[in-house]
């Protein structure tokens, strides 16, 4: 094959052999492949997409270009989940524990955050002492003894996936459809998985910004799980508004705590949980709903949360005397009406800003920074009332982020309606 | 300015504005703009195509990216000619002596041949002694002393142009009609023309497969000379059939010395030569078809010829006890009939085998390599008549090549209509 001629197919919009889609892939992370001519092929096919078979073979060579997780030493049917990404969404935090009391085996895999977007690892990782860097033998130990761990995606998994990762970052060619479905599902079955809970957020703060685009990617996941004989679940779910109260590393993770508790949640973060613990149980026929409530009100999600999270060698107690951001700064309201929207763009940008996410992959993280919702959608205020509190260690970027956060709130006369953020769910294989 | 957001605008189908084109074009003639992320706006490019202004500003950018030849110490209106390239296109070494015996100044940068296309320098370099790489000072010295010069583009003008293409090449982004027309009109104003000569070819063995495609590229040449007020003329020349008799690059220069010396010219070859020698002088106020064809009469034109040649170092008596490739072999019909078409891609690929090209850019030529057409279209021949001869220094290469020309040939019952190579011409700046 010559590689000119391959990229010069996907401009014209032909189809490709799967065959020469595992000669490019293996030949471009094996370096023999320049990144300049990947990333025109690259364009092509944000431009012109992929066929179902050309998907099916980019995530077959994905997953050949690296080692895949051996879990067979592990009983029963192995669960993962994996979130498109938002703003304030730690149901991975409540979900993994939960589904482990109940004992559905898991090893999730996780990434960082990066721009307005949260990452479970960084959330994590505000727990003094935590360790996410697990290797493959860590990971079997601690699933085998715990039931469940949550790491950094290794290496050795899917390189080809990260390699074209990191230069579709670069190059404009994140956006399309076939790419994100392929990096995800290589993912999630070089680890092993048999059950795959996705979560497609659509909005202003998710990937997908509509309805449309969220339902294909949601076809191309099926899609190809249908091909591996996994069962996979995929729910779409809202994103336009911040999922609970809680955006910032720590934050999330004791607002999570919190949940698993029992203390005060918020709806719709415990809806989002509940939902995915749900069909986790479900799918591995271990319950439902029902059960998924007495994992919480009976403490063994809680109990399995600092289980997973002490033998990575973090101190759950944190949470008992929680530290806090060195500044504060309540943002209140300037008007009298209803809570009626919260741009969860700009509050997941303002956290950045704040010292909770990264512009660039090699920014340090503040784990204490970030803003707590205090009223929420639905919500009645009064002129002065608080709206949000602000924390950060940088107290210079307070003055902006007061202001972004001011407008990112929209107060009404008329009280918004009630919506569930569970948009829908499809699945194949059972 | 974001690169990446710079690819996303166009990918998505945006229109850049000029500040931003400048940006990318002289980043990424400097370095600071990697390849890998050129590549993929230049995909971007190719499918969604650029505006007007945009072409404009890109075209403006590779200009400034270099030096410019200041040809304004010679008097009178310079001229310059190019060919978009094709099999057997000698025009420019019979049109440029042609025109400067009738007293228009031409400083002529040419390019070398790759793939099944010939280039003007290589068809010259096979004149022992010729030296192609003249500084700009020595340009200037013999187009103001001798009337002309023919020599290679210099990295001082329109670098961009250079790196754009070199990348072009490898990342399947050649074929793009804003892109092929920035890159040609930059790097003829850079050299400093007043009136610009363009034969775009037309055919399987050109870039530009059909009349549509030839005429979108004619009309954004067009559009660029305005813009930048020069007088261009566009001609629209067929290429499914190699041009003239010789093809190879000593084979060429012989071919077009005898039209010069008034022998035997093919007619078509004799046609386009004519076509824009009478353009060149009408477009310069020196004349038309009569005074070119005077020009062939006289012997003024030969006599031009060896002079460009001799002041550049090249001996013209070598065309008077011509070499030969020490390998040859006449290629005879296999039936009766009339030659009907002759597939120049055929033959432009075979003489490249045989040692008249290059495949990679840094390949040697053989420059007595090539084909000479015995039987042109409408010739008619019996079983055992020559087709055509090949020549070559590696006979290894002639059963191969013996049996793709013998396909290259169609032989009908019928005589094809005899039609002129000159589909069309515009013009602008008159």
């Amino acid at each position: 094959m010559r590689i000119v001629d391959f990229i010069e197919a996907k401009r014209d919009g032909k189809v490709h052999s799967a065959d020469d889609i595992h000669t490019f892939t293996l030949g471009f992370t094996r370096g023999e492949i320049p990144a300049y001519q990947a990333s025109a092929w690259l364009m092509a096919v944000c431009i012109r997409g992929l066929s179902s078979g050309e998907m099916f073979a980019l995530t077959d060579a994905m997953i050949e270009s690296g080692c895949r997780l051996d879990l067979s030493s592990i009983p029963g049917m192995k669960l993962d989940k994996h979130s498109t990404g938002g703003v304030g969404d730690k149901v991975t935090l409540a979900v993994v524990p939960l589904l482990a009391a109940a004992g559905v085996p898991i090893a999730k895999l996780s990434g960082r955050g990066l721009g307005f977007t949260g990452g479970t690892i960084d959330k994590l990782e505000s727990i003094p002492g935590f360790n996410s860097a697990l290797s493959q033998s860590e990971i079997i130990h601690n699933v085998a003894t715990v039931g469940a761990c949550i790491c950094s995606q290794t290496g050795d998994l899917t390189p080809a996936d990260g390699k074209l990762y990191s230069l579709r970052d670069v190059t404009g060619t994140v956006e399309s459809i076939p790419l994100i479905a392929s990096s995800i599902m290589s993912k999630k079955i070089a680890a092993g998985a048999d059950v795959i809970l996705l979560d497609v957020k659509i909005g202003r703060a998710a990937f997908m910004k509509n309805r449309a685009d969220g339902e294909a990617l949601a076809e191309a996941l099926l899609e190809i799980g249908e091909r591996y004989d996994k069962k996979v679940s995929v729910t779409l779910t809202s994103m336009d508004a911040p999922l609970g109260r809680a955006v910032g590393n720590f934050l999330e993770a004791q607002e999570a705590v919190s949940l698993l508790k029992g203390e005060n949640a918020d709806p719709d973060f415990e809806e989002e949980t509940l939902h995915f613990v749900s069909r986790g149980l479900s799918l591995t026929q271990k319950g439902g709903e029902v059960q998924a409530k007495h994992l919480i009100e009976s403490g063994a999600g809680f109990k399995k949360f600092c289980e997973i999270i002490k033998v990575q060698g973090g101190n759950p107690e944190v949470f008992e005397t929680p530290k806090i951001a060195s500044h504060q700064k309540v943002v209140s309201a300037e008007k009298n009406g209803y809570v009626y929207d919260i741009d969860a763009l700009a509050i997941g940008k303002t956290a950045m800003r704040l010292g909770a996410g990264r512009e660039e992959l090699d920014d340090k993280i503040d784990s204490l920074a970030g803003i707590i919702i205090h009223s929420g959608i639905g919500i009645k205020v009064k002129i002065g009332d608080p709206l949000a509190v602000l924390y950060t260690s940088k107290p210079s970027e307070i003055p902006d982020a007061e202001t972004s956060i001011g407008i990112s709130f929209t107060i009404s006369d008329h009280r918004a309606e009630t919506k569930s953020r569970i948009l829908g769910e499809r699945s194949v294989g059972f």
